[in-house]
């Protein structure tokens, strides 16, 4: 029979997943919103950030109670640890999701500047890892957090080709030099929620290896 | 006698407002490495960085404890409460100031484009907003935490400033694109920082009053 404290760490990456869950539909939403124009999907993403906040909050409790109460040590510890390291990540993953619609929602109306082709690739690129990243938590692989911590430089290319872009789109239509602008912005949320994917998975495989790339910080 | 319980709320409070007065440093480190252009200003505030984050895990450590072991109820719970939301915007700016550091630290050797008054503006004011707000916490002030809400205004106008200008900048000397766009990147860092204050204001104000703003975030 299981135990108690089993039961409550079940539960506990039952929420996990379903935070991921609810971060990967969020990201979806706001690049849907980007690529298509789309207000209510950025509607959706801007509304997601509050039960994302909630779910962390709930996440939190949860695992200070089982922090302690159990006052589990070794592997359980490490599993703790790690869901209150990655909720972090999330919710930044979904501020940022928000921060982009908010930047959609201004950008409605004006012209359509979408023609910045690494921007698209980096909405691709972006989403891909967090949805990895996500993955990798759910089956606990540590192949997969590698991938997705490799392909940061993916990222990070992309956001530098998208900066060179724009900096000429301003350069030559000053017409839209704050659109572009705006547009540089959300390239840069795309290269943190990157890192962001980046974070999860190492704390994926801290807590399959034990071993974190920044011991200080635990 | 004071009982056990206020000796821990006591040193709680001695944590957060030296955990504030090292975001203090950190900031102002970052401005001087900005305006002065000094290496060992920048480095001091990425440095602070990471002892700006074992604190926000020292607080948080003793926020638990007294969470769990004490149960508090309405004054002490709120001020526990406070002590966590607080922390997390710390927190932030702590990165921020490391963020605009590193930015300083990639322009060394650069040619020096601070010429943009409005960004230096928005440094004073946002350093400004900062240490008002820590002060008050410290004071628990809900006048001086009501003008850091009201002085947001200001830094979102310079920050529009600065982004006109330096928009301006990028068309007008194309030679110097990428490095005016990492003016803009910090430009926004100020301006978030300045949003963290605000925060930071909202949760003394919650302190004291019991009511916050925002009240579904609780």
């Amino acid at each position: 029979m299981r135990n108690k404290f089993d039961v409550e760490l079940e539960a506990l990456n039952t929420d996990l997943i379903e935070m991921g869950s609810m971060i990967e539909t969020a990201i979806a939403s706001s690049i849907t919103a980007l690529i298509q124009r789309d207000l209510h999907s950025a509607e959706r993403a801007i509304e997601y950030d509050n039960e994302i906040d909630e779910m962390e909050r709930r996440i939190e409790r949860r695992c200070l109670k089982l922090l302690l109460q159990q006052q589990p040590v070794a592997t359980d510890l490490r599993t703790i640890s790690t869901a209150l390291k990655i909720i972090t990540d999330m919710e930044r993953i979904g501020d940022q999701a928000a921060d982009i619609s908010e930047i959609v929602t201004r950008l409605a109306g004006e012209k359509d500047l979408l023609e910045i082709k690494n921007l698209k690739k980096m909405a691709e690129a972006t989403i891909k890892m967090v949805n990895q990243s996500i993955d990798a938590f759910v089956a606990k692989d540590p192949v997969l957090s590698n991938e997705v911590i490799a392909y940061d430089d993916v990222v990070d290319d992309l956001f530098n080709q998208s900066k060179t872009e724009l900096i000429h789109a301003i350069q030559t239509d000053s017409r839209y030099g704050e659109q572009f602008v705006d547009l540089l912005m959300i390239a840069k949320y795309f290269e943190r929620i990157g890192d962001h994917a980046v974070n999860i998975a190492e704390w994926v495989v801290f807590s399959i290896t034990g071993q974190h790339k920044n011991q200080k910080i635990l």
